[in-house]
């Protein structure tokens, strides 16, 4: 398929590209009035994220008015728990909220794993498809899934959590359940991705939000094992892997099938590509609140940003999702400056 | 002044000591029936730190019940900023709620630097000195502060937070206002530490909870630099610095006039041993959820992690705070582990 901006699928490759692409995590969602006026009209965020039509609306919208080189396909990361059997609820201003969490092996005959994947998440499906057609080739769609490990935090904690403790508690309590939750998890994963590459997306990230909380060892056991059987498994489209915090395994996760490894505002550029050389892109990293910044200090800072990178292999984003009180002019100023930016080497 | 058991002062300051001395964050508190018992006679949390007598009781517990090397006083970072003008309130089982936040520069008029520390503070001052008495020589007491950084948090943003944005927010749009806050933060730190010191302590630990969410720059401009003036007032006793999450500036760190480093349960010990060398003590960092395995469990991971420390210049501790749902019981297989082992060099 050839784009009129293909830019994120080169720079994913390891090809050559003219400029950095550039995208933002939650680009599309509440920062823009155009997606509120969206959401207003239905019942609450889940509905948003099953209404098909809808989705691809607020999906596109970043690439009309923010002029991004790449959309990521509205939903959320929790559609696969719910698939799984353990439904939730995202209360407002709070987060999301499972009335049924797994606490022993006995929970797990809640969680199914055998079922026909489409017949539950083809609304990601055909969200995908009518995106990919208002799109026309304009730019790349992203799409994506949680970690395994971040899902099982949210399938056995139920909600957002400071310490996820209950999660890490059955780590040590419960490694064999861990472990076949983990499984069936990144079962259903590689089906829901599948999916979603088969119904039009053109790279996906995965995102382990929780990665951070786990030492090395844990993570390294019940982390990145899943991810890398997910990184085995996609071999269709360029793979991301955002780990969060996972600060300690950058050279686990760049020996993994993946083309491009995210990375958060906390994490020193130099110091990643020094450990990953030029085998992967990077994805970030400017923190997010340097948005909060006037225009010229913005503008600044990112050219700094842009400045320290000793390679083409970079897609340009923050280190984190855009936070929703963010003036979206603000925004345009970072990706206007990252378009400007002149690759000289 | 001569302790029963002064094992944590001479670790901490890195003289010869014959077993590894152990205690742990938040022993003083809802882990012990005997703690909740006392807390229930009164209205709340805030009560139990303003009284003195109950205070130094639940300080006490541990030493009786635990069999710890150290009491650490019961008293809670928030006393700090709530001296300087913000009140807060601890909601039970959301944390504190700080009504009033600073926003802008002219919420400094709210906050006061300049008053009698014994005056607003005399309660933690009295809790010390009751607690000195009653605990008779037997270990040292060690007393603690919020770094700036994580007491600023606090009063900008009102409460926890996923991201402390707010505060963030403010290091990019008004920095003269952050260091000017900060400024006042460490100035009363300073005192209040010294009051602590005066009354008895013997040790002090500042916590910066907060660390891991400032990327390195900031946290060198905003955290680092108010932590060095901390420690290069507190001469009189071992200070203890734990930077939560910041395992980029463990090097900048060592540089400073402390004598131990607290270390989260992510870092390597033997990674943070190589970039500190043997200037420092290193406090940690047994992951807390081991405590939710099995006595032998706990006992192999206590014993693997004490096996890897290569150096004498440790005191043990867990690498976050003892979580409240946990067994004493299952904290008790830890700290006899420790006191159990061996140190064969």
């Amino acid at each position: 398929m050839k784009f009129q901006n293909d830019l994120i699928i080169r720079s994913a490759n390891g090809e050559d590209i003219e400029r950095y692409p550039v995208w933002l995590m939650r680009q599309a969602g509440r920062i823009l009035p155009e997606y509120r006026a969206v959401r207003k009209k239905l019942s609450g965020f889940k509905e948003l994220v099953k209404s098909p039509e809808f989705a691809a609306e607020v999906t596109i919208q970043p690439i009309d008015i923010l002029n991004v080189d790449a959309a990521i396909i509205f939903s959320d990361i929790l559609v696969v728990p719910e698939a799984m059997g353990l439904n939730y609820e995202m209360i407002e201003k709070k987060g999301p909220y499972f009335e049924k969490t797994i606490k022993s092996i006995n929970d797990l005959s809640c969680v199914e794993k055998e079922f026909d994947i489409e017949d539950r998440l083809g609304y990601v499906s055909q969200a995908i498809k009518i995106t990919k057609k208002e799109l026309n080739s304009r730019v790349p769609l992203i799409g994506f899934a949680g970690a395994p490990w971040t899902i099982f935090c949210y399938m056995t904690e139920g909600e957002g959590s400071k310490t996820f403790s209950k999660a890490r508690k059955i780590l040590y309590t419960d490694p064999i359940l861990a472990h076949e939750l983990l499984d069936s998890i990144t079962e259903v994963t590689i089906k829901y991705l599948k999916l979603q590459i088969s119904s039009g997306v053109n790279i996906v990230q995965v995102f382990d939000s929780w990665a951070g909380i786990l030492g090395k060892d844990q993570y390294v056991e019940f982390g990145l094992k899943y991810i890398n059987k997910i990184a085995d498994a996609i071999t269709e489209v360029p793979l991301t892997i955002f780990a969060k915090g996972a600060y300690n395994s950058i050279r686990e996760i760049s020996a993994m099938n993946c083309n491009t490894i995210g990375v958060d505002w906390n994490m020193n550029i130099n110091e990643v590509r020094e450990i990953i050389g030029e085998s992967k892109t990077i994805q970030g990293n400017l923190d997010p609140c340097v948005l909060y910044s006037s225009h010229s200090e913005i503008e600044k800072l990112t050219n700094k940003m842009l400045d320290s990178f000793k390679s083409k292999r970079h897609i340009v984003n923050l280190g984190h999702g855009v936070y929703p009180d963010m003036d979206p002019e603000k925004v345009k100023t970072f990706i206007k400056t990252v378009k400007n930016y002149e690759i000289n080497y």
